[in-house]
């Protein structure tokens, strides 16, 4: 999985002073160097417009190594690693600047250098840099590639982001454009695709004739905290649902790609969320944590909400008529990740009705991908000592037993690896980000109509509004445990 | 589960000097008395040739209780128990000594009183006594149900069997017999239905379309002991095949009967065995541990397999042209009653080939019958840290784990109570047991033809002889280690 190229690479983080270069990238970067799967030559260069020194920043991200790397931190290896570290400082909105930028980079370099920059900025930056690497000659693949890693978010909605895909491909031919959701590098989001497609048994029940219902929880326990000023402007649909939840939906209910590569995977992608039906505005519940007004700030009369809830349906050949519930939400009562498929009871109950009473349970599958990776498979078992008398019992793997000696490396770690190695299939691409606002933007509008539903509030350590649970009844449905026993509930 | 007859029940036990009447038979009535289960008025009548007072008979099953009935003995129970218990000498085979017992009988009983009589005799005596019982006018329900329980082995062959089958018939209603075979009374064996037809997920990849092949294996350490002079004249295909190991098949075979009861179940079970096409002697291997003819009792040349393994197939719409394998043995290397289940490779890898090389491992479910009762569910997983290798990982459910508090009760003690409730589904129809002796008669007669297979030897705790793994190597199939781990195999 090594870069074979030759030719040195010059990694160019924008924004390295900012919190993600030195918890993330670089100690993602570090982590690949001690497993030797950096290109042979590299370089690292981190611009920010304050002034620092070569060994000043080199000090700042071993610290950032050291406590974010993991156990492996190795003194020795960082000190093979370090030399690689450049510090230039400059303002990446100003053409001048760049052009030294791009004066420092080419010092270090061959002609047929690759390069790939990092957009690690205030997102409002990015059309400005994108356009200076543009004006810089810095974006054209001339003897090596040029690539470029953008973060999250990207646009605000629809328009803006059909906006910056134009200025993106003013400069950029798509195949030269990362787009980072930190989420797709997590193994366990990798995992959804193995499991359903190197095993057999999963694949034929995974439709429509066989599956109730989909619930995707993505709780975290955190409040907005000191992002109160960014969140207050974004709101949970933007922040999670747009790129997370939709994207771990995207590899739920995708049909089986041809290949495992970019195109193959991201087509497929785009194909199942195009048909992706109009959300009801009916079928939203929206939240606010208790206190949420009072954070500085948040405006006294925000009405971002903390919390969703959206149903949503798939129109195709497989997942017609089956409920998608999706939730996310801060100062929850859990922090997790997960999903959580229930499929239909049994046709015909051969046995006499249940001495307890008791119906059946549906069989469910959750997948947990975080914070305790593996899979759940429920099922019924027969009480023993009874005639006919059944319990729900689990079927459990957790990747921590069966993988326990390999760490399961940070996400930024597979990802800057997949950049270098130009594999994209991680990565959204254009069309696929606009499918994705476009999902997420007419519930943004209907919130701002009359007879969207109000606003709730919940008590922080809840599970979110009353709301959300009478969104599933309707249907006769609830919301699960899936992952967490029933301590954690 | 209680049955509710206000008549008093006599339960005979013919052979009660015998193990499996204080190993067995009394620990497993006892265990039901405990637990509130038996009529509220019954006797338990021991009968035997030798003479042994009540005190003394009562004093030998105490002793079994204690020893066999679990951790849940308790003095005071005991107590309360012991006076249902009788012993009355005699010779049942001698119509005036079965007289006496129906007057013993009745002089304890009123006129409404059920009877439930048990078959635990050498079989060669079952026609004497079942005709005895006619005789004495001991088989008529009038006013109370007559029942009787037949163990096993049921004849010797199909031809024995059938005789059998005329002599019961001539005396019992089939609807009053319950031919015994304990192995359907284990919990795990119950469960197998209630996995299937109780759970949603399991019964669409049960068949022909899904399944690779499938495995039954029960293996023993143990060698022939104390019982060479009777196995050396049954040998393992009447010992194990004809019951056990056919039974599970048809458990795991059967279509899902419309009910829960007797007729529907047998039906099934008679259907699908019925559909087993006639196997051929070639896919067979038979086996003789070495040292088994120095034995006492084996004669010096005995061709009497203590090991087999047979390839069949169940000519019908579910499972046409899927090979089932079943192996059973003496003196092998584990303990262990199992099913397995493999299921068909993906159909299509749309990942890239493995780094390390290896093919994805198909999918395989097994049913683990004893010693550590529970499923088992291989599947690939992503090896986290790597492009695309994937990794075979296990989801395990254990008995032991989920329902730890219940104590998982003895196979006799379930069987007890179905036939005194009137419950004969648990319990082999006749023409189930034809259809029994009817596959394995051919396998009998075929050994015994010049062109079978030689019998061979294998090493004591071994897996059995080489030619078993030669068997499945023909169809590019092996045996797996299903429910043990890689260091039991």
């Amino acid at each position: 999985m090594r870069p074979e190229s030759n030719s040195p690479t010059s990694i160019v983080i924008f924004g390295a002073s900012g919190d993600l270069t030195h918890r993330k990238l670089v100690p993602a970067l570090y982590n690949l160097f001690q497993k030797n799967r950096m290109p042979q030559q590299f370089n690292i260069i981190g611009n920010a417009r304050s002034p620092m020194s070569h060994e000043a920043f080199r000090a700042h991200m071993r610290t950032g190594a050291q406590t974010f790397s993991g156990d492996t931190f190795d003194s020795a290896k960082w000190d093979l690693f370090a030399p690689h570290l450049w510090y230039h400082a400059g303002d990446a909105t100003k053409p001048d600047d760049m052009t030294l930028l791009q004066e420092f980079l080419a010092e270090r370099e061959s002609a047929q250098a690759n390069r790939l920059y990092y957009l690690s900025v205030a997102p409002f930056l990015y059309p400005t840099i994108v356009q200076n690497l543009g004006t810089s000659q810095m974006a054209r693949d001339d003897g090596g590639w040029r690539r470029i890693i953008i973060e999250k978010p990207f646009g605000i909605d629809l328009a803006s982001a059909k906006t910056l895909n134009g200025i993106v491909h003013s400069v950029f031919d798509e195949t030269q454009v990362y787009r980072i959701d930190h989420y797709l590098g997590k193994e366990t989001a990798q995992n959804i695709l193995f499991f359903r497609f190197a095993n057999t048994i999963f694949e034929p029940i995974w439709n429509r004739n066989y599956v109730e219902d989909v619930q995707i929880t993505v709780a975290e326990t955190v409040d907005v905290g000191h992002r109160a000023g960014y969140y207050d402007k974004a709101g949970v649909l933007r922040d999670m649902f747009q790129n997370h939840l939709l994207q771990l939906l995207a590899l739920v209910t995708m049909e089986p790609p041809a290949s495992f590569n970019a195109t193959a995977l991201r087509n497929e992608k785009v194909k199942v969320l195009s048909a992706i039906r109009p959300i009801d505005i009916q079928g939203t519940v929206r939240g606010q944590y208790e206190g949420y007004r009072q954070a500085e700030e948040v405006a006294p009369n925000s009405q971002t909400p903390t919390y969703a809830a959206l149903r949503l349906y798939i129109d195709n050949w497989r997942w017609q008529g089956i409920p998608f519930y999706m939730r996310s939400g801060k100062a929850l009562t859990a922090k997790t990740s997960q999903i959580r498929i229930r499929f239909r009871r049994p046709p015909h109950l051969m046995f006499n009705l249940p001495e307890d009473g008791k119906a059946f349970a549906p069989n469910t599958l959750s997948i947990c991908v975080q914070p305790d990776e593996g899979m759940h498979l429920s099922f019924e078992a027969k009480l023993p000592d009874s005639n006919s008398a059944t319990r729900s019992v689990d079927m459990e793997f957790h990747y921590r037993d069966s993988f326990g000696k390999v760490a399961i490396p940070e996400a930024y770690e597979r990802l800057l690896l997949d950049a270098l190695l130009g594999d994209a299939s991680l990565f959204t691409r254009s069309d696929e980000i606009e499918v994705l606002w476009g999902i997420i933007d007419p519930v943004l509008k209907g919130w701002e109509t009359p007879d969207a539903p109000q606003i709730a509030s919940y008590p922080r350590a809840s599970w979110g509004p009353e709301a959300a649970d009478a969104l599933l009844a309707q249907d006769g449905h609830h919301w699960g445990q899936g992952c967490m026993h029933e301590d954690q509930q």
